[in-house]
Formats: structure tokens, sequence, C-alpha cells
């Protein structure tokens, strides 16, 4: 029974890291096609999007077998039920993906407004959060989930500056004023993605310390971390 | 122990029910501090997120407890898997309306763009589909479950009006982008929490007919529906 409960865990650690490999791709596809004007690429994260939700079927079926059969206790509890919750984050992350994928093709038919250049360093942290706010899940690595939370504010900031930027091309030349606003929409999914993978790495900490940062008063020091950046 | 169990689930559900109380209200007094231009009820959905995050942990909690002493089985376990997925989409919809109340004190310091219709019929949808997802998911009511579902389609509806709408103001006096930009997000932050409804309706149906609806391929009837609407 014990044997079996590890394997069944260690099933579920990896559709978990297959889920965060699938979403991460769709990322880097859905940027990649807006940088290259590449509606192909774009279609092939709309077409992704059915694995992705697969997966989470598979995951979620895993976690209830788990929660059903081998009636798990303390960290093995909340690591099964802190997995239902990634799992949604994941899927949604996927969804973000997929409008930015939408939002490029509809881009593409236009003049280019400007050279590419938060946008793409978002996308590239946005991927770096997803990864390793789930090998923090994976392996209890708390310091790896603090350094997620980090890396949102910078997302945070990335995306307020450029709405100042888009806003004031809008300001100058209505013409801009579409394009501007499907940037902005392209922006504004990736912070959500960011979020996201934020909340995964709040949920990390949670499992690991047993604490709760989301919301909590007792989180002083992880505060000050955050507030430092 | 048979009895303590029922005893401790229906004090889960009563916990969801207050905090589905609790979201829903802050969007009423988000969208009524946008109508009256009245700060101070801004104040007070921000004030009342703490609340709502206080009911999360609580959830969670009362959902662990759960799974940790009575092993529940079947419908009853998904029930309270269920019930960890919807208490992450209401403490969602809470963040998408203190997002309102902020942007609305940033208008309250303009004059007002124009007559507000479709945000307040968005608001009103956006409130009866929170109530209905959380009452079908209590209750076990697939058909209210599935009314959500249809309701989700007007708002996006909606939502799509008001972007063109507000499209034209900007294209037509660059004086009135940055209030038609607040009044798209906060229209977005309206369709998001509609969104979430959706989902927690979507896992009811997966709960009370063991059949998952999202992303699945045997819903014929269901997407039906959907598509009639």
């Amino acid at each position: 029974m014990e044997r079996h409960f590890h394997e069944q865990l260690q099933q579920l650690k990896e559709t978990l890291l297959k889920m965060a490999a699938a979403v991460e791709a769709s990322i880097g596809k859905a940027i990649g096609a807006l940088i290259e004007r590449d509606d192909k690429l774009a279609n092939e994260v709309i077409a992704a999007d059915e694995r992705i939700n697969n997966l989470e079927i598979l995951i979620d079926e895993q976690c209830l077998k788990l929660l059903a059969t081998q009636q798990p206790m303390a960290i093995d509890l909340r690591f099964i039920t802190s997995a239902l919750k990634i799992n949604n984050d994941l899927e949604r992350m996927g969804d973000h993906a997929v409008n930015i994928a939408e939002i490029t093709q509809m881009l593409n038919q236009q003049e280019p407004l400007k050279p590419l250049i938060d946008i793409p360093r978002m996308a590239q942290l946005a991927q770096s959060m997803v990864k390793d706010s789930l090998d923090s899940f994976i392996n209890g690595d708390v310091d790896k989930a603090r350094s997620v939370c980090i890396r949102d504010d910078e997302v945070d900031q990335l995306n307020d500056q450029l709405f100042r930027e888009l806003l004031t091309y809008m300001l100058s030349d209505n013409k801009t004023i579409t394009r501007a606003l499907d940037l902005i929409l392209v922006s504004r999914n990736l912070e959500r993605i960011a979020d996201l993978a934020t909340n995964i790495a709040e949920e990390v900490y949670f499992i690991y310390k047993a604490q709760m940062i989301k919301h909590h008063v007792d989180t002083k020091n992880w505060e000050d971390i955050r507030s430092r950046t």
C-alpha cells in the first residue's frame, strides 16, 4: 500500500511537470508568433490548448484517486489538495497563452506599431516563473518559490511602464489606438500568467512551511523581501 | 462519526455561502461606487477584501480537516475537492471587485465620460451568476448551474459591445482615451467575474453528473444549450 502510494504520487508529479512544460511552451510560442508575425505559430498555440485541457482532467483524476484510495495525511494531503488548485492555475495560464495567440493574429493583419522590447522581457519572466513555481512545488524548494514572487514585481512594473508608453501612442495618433489596445491586452495576459505563477509559489510556501502566506498577518519577513524589489 | 461528518460538511456549506454573499456584495458596492461616483463606497469594497481573504483561509481549513479526519468517499469527496477550487474562484472575484473599486476612484477624479448602461447590466448579471453558481453547488441544482453558463454568453456580448462603443469614443476624441480605457478595464473585470462563476457552474455539473463538462467531447446537449443563446 505504502509503495503503491508513492508510485501514484510520483505519477501525479510527472503529469504536473508535463502540464507546466506544455504551458511554458505555449507562452513561448505565443510571444514568438507575436514577434515573428507568424500566424502558423499562433495556430499551434490554439491547437495545443486541447492537450493542456486533457492534462488538467488527468491531474484532477490522479488527485481524486489518491484522496479516495490512500487517505493521505499531513504534508501529503496538503500536497494533493494544493495540486488540485495549481492544476487549475496552470490551465488558466494556457488560456491566457491562447488569448495572446488570438490577439497576435489580429495584430498580424496590420502594420507593426513599434519594436517590441518590454513584451518579450515580460514573456521571458513569465515563462521562468511558470517553470520555477512548478519546480519549487515538486521539490519543496521554498527559496525558489520566493524568487518567483520577487519576479512578479518586475512583471508588474513592466506592465505599468508599457501601459503608459502605449497610452502616449494613442494620445498622439489615433490611428494607433486599436493596435495599442491589442498590445495592452497582450501585456495584461502576461501579467495574469505571472500572477498565477505567484499564486503557485505562495501555495508552495503554505505547504512546506505550513504557514499561510497569502493574506496573512504573520508574513513580515516575506513582505520585507517582496518590498525590497 | 457519521453525524459529526455531516455537521462539519454543513459548516463548510455555510462558510461558502457567507463567502459568496460577501463577494456578491462587493461587486454590487463597486458598481454602485462607479455609478454614484462615491469614493467612500469604493473604500468599503477595498476594506471588505480582508474579510473575503479570511473566509478563504477558513474554507481551506474546513476542507482540509474534512479530508484528513473523515476520509470522505464518492460524491462527498468530489464536493470537498471542488469546494477547494470554488473557494479560490470566489477569492479572485473579490479581487476583481477591488480592481473595479480602485479604477472607480481614478474615474471619480474626472468628468463622467458617458451615461453607464451596459456596465450596470453586466454587474447585475455577474452578481446573479455568483449567487446562482454557489446555490447550485450547495444544493446540487444542475439546472441552475446551466442557467449560469447561459448568462455568461450575455455578459460576453455586453463586454464586446461596450468595447466597440468605447473604441469609437477614443477614435473620435483623444481626450476620452484614459477614461474609456478605465471603463474597458471595469468591463473586463466584470467579464472575468462572470467567467469565474461559469467555472463554478461547470464544476457543479462535474460533481453532480459525475461527468466532465469542461473541455469534454461528450457534452453535446450542454453545448447545444449554450450555443442557442
